[in-house]
């Protein structure tokens, strides 16, 4: 795994990512040893870093992502069809304290296997239920992808069962927002939904990618939970999994199911075309 | 530095910590080589792993805090009179993914020099100014002093210039929350208040010791940012610098000056004990 662009397994114990989470990740999916959305990937990064008081240093992440695909470290050399790049940016460390030193980051990059079952689940549909565990609103930190993650790793204590594959997350005023790893999309009396992130949520890269391509304009909007009771089609993407219909909505009155409808199969249309276009 | 009881440069890679703030810390003030307040701190660190779904090992923790003051690192040693050690609590990793693969903490104890013009301050009193970062409401990690803490970074980052020694942070609906670093009490007609910390703050291990030892109850109600504009007495504290009398509140109206009164003065009081107390 590569730090600032050498080598290594590890980092100091005064890392300001460690201490406060000071800074930024990005996972991108690498599709025949091709980078699917990196440059979407890497202009959310840069608005992370103008949030956050950070220089992004994009190509000199590009450059140490060119190097790790093409002398990947040994369990994925040779790199198998699809694996993961994890890109973090952490802010450089200057003594103890809350007060950031230094607007310079470090740059990590690890690599990962892909995960297993994304192809059969956007084939079959998925199982997902309501996480107890809300969101907290703060513009301030809504859209990118910090590193205080706590909310959803709350949420992800409570998976009921191996027969889920996501928990959706409500604001702590009720609002639908988002799954703990992906943005959600509703199709509802013949127009696509997806919450809007302006309180809480991360921006999704490929939410971005679906906006910006749907042959309609999506309402991008606040989604009652209520919504779930009376929507026609579900689904959830995230730009390493792809997309995820919803064929059973575990709701408070029950299980709900849903088809897998048009809605779902054009995005996923969608993504299947960035990773060949990646290729 | 101790990692698991063993000294270390380094942490993981792939550590929770730095990956989601996946973790709890503590920053316990060392008197004269004796930690002060130190079990306070570790019930505090216990609520935080209760929330969290962590172990908290304190007694692996309190064996390795002998261990590191009875043979400190070489820039410590010998101890000077006053010192800090930080503790960090991460969730063990165990691979990619918010899902907590465990409920086990690996532990470390960082140590560092004590800040040097905590007495001067406690002394003279401080400017402070009104932060524009707000804190986010989240009751499920409100109290516990976890690693998600961009929102006190954030703060830091409008530090108008070094003539202040601390910023008060509001919550997202207005009310006075705490400073970035430290809690707040306020004395106005007749009573002392501090800031309620169900919905976000950090409850301090010195804000919890003024409130035991107070000869009259304080109360603990949901401020107005207002209150500050007629408060006869403000101070903010923390278990490392001890009480720091407010004479200069930079508010949006100006610069309100306020006399060092006599709840600064029994709280720096008892502050005072529990260092003397320690040693």
């Amino acid at each position: 795994m590569l730090l600032n662009g050498e080598y290594a397994n590890a980092v100091s114990l005064h890392d300001r990512g460690l201490a406060y989470g000071d800074g930024l990740f990005e996972t991108v999916l690498i599709a025949n040893g091709q980078p699917v959305l990196l440059e979407q990937h890497l202009a959310r990064l840069q608005r992370g870093c103008e949030r956050l008081g950070l220089e992004p240093e994009l190509d000199s992440l590009r450059r140490e992502l060119r190097l790790l695909l093409a002398a990947p470290p040994k369990p994925f050399h040779p790199l198998p069809e699809r694996s993961v790049v994890k890109l973090l940016l952490t802010r450089r460390a200057a003594g103890r304290g809350y007060r950031p030193g230094s607007r310079l980051a470090q740059r990590l990059l690890l690599l990962y296997p892909a995960p297993e079952d994304a192809a059969r689940h956007a084939h079959n549909g998925i199982d997902v239920f309501l996480c107890r565990q809300s969101l907290a609103r703060q513009p301030s930190l809504a859209g990118i992808k910090h590193l205080n993650r706590l909310e959803q790793v709350l949420a992800s204590q409570e998976w009921p069962d191996e027969g889920v594959q996501e928990g959706l997350m409500a604001d702590t005023e009720g609002l639908l927002i988002e799954g703990t790893r992906s943005n959600v999309f509703l199709r509802r009396q013949g127009r696509l939904f997806t919450p809007d992130l302006g309180r809480c949520g991360i921006d999704g890269v490929l939410r971005q990618h679906l906006l910006s391509q749907w042959p309609e304009p999506v309402a991008v909007v606040d989604v009652p939970l209520a919504w779930l009771e009376d929507a026609d089609e579900v689904f959830v993407c995230n730009s390493i999994f792809g997309v995820w219909p919803v064929t059973g909505l575990r709701l408070p009155g029950g299980l709900r199911r849903l088809p897998i409808g048009n809605a779902a199969r054009s995005a996923s249309h969608l993504f299947q075309q960035v990773c060949q276009h990646a290729s």
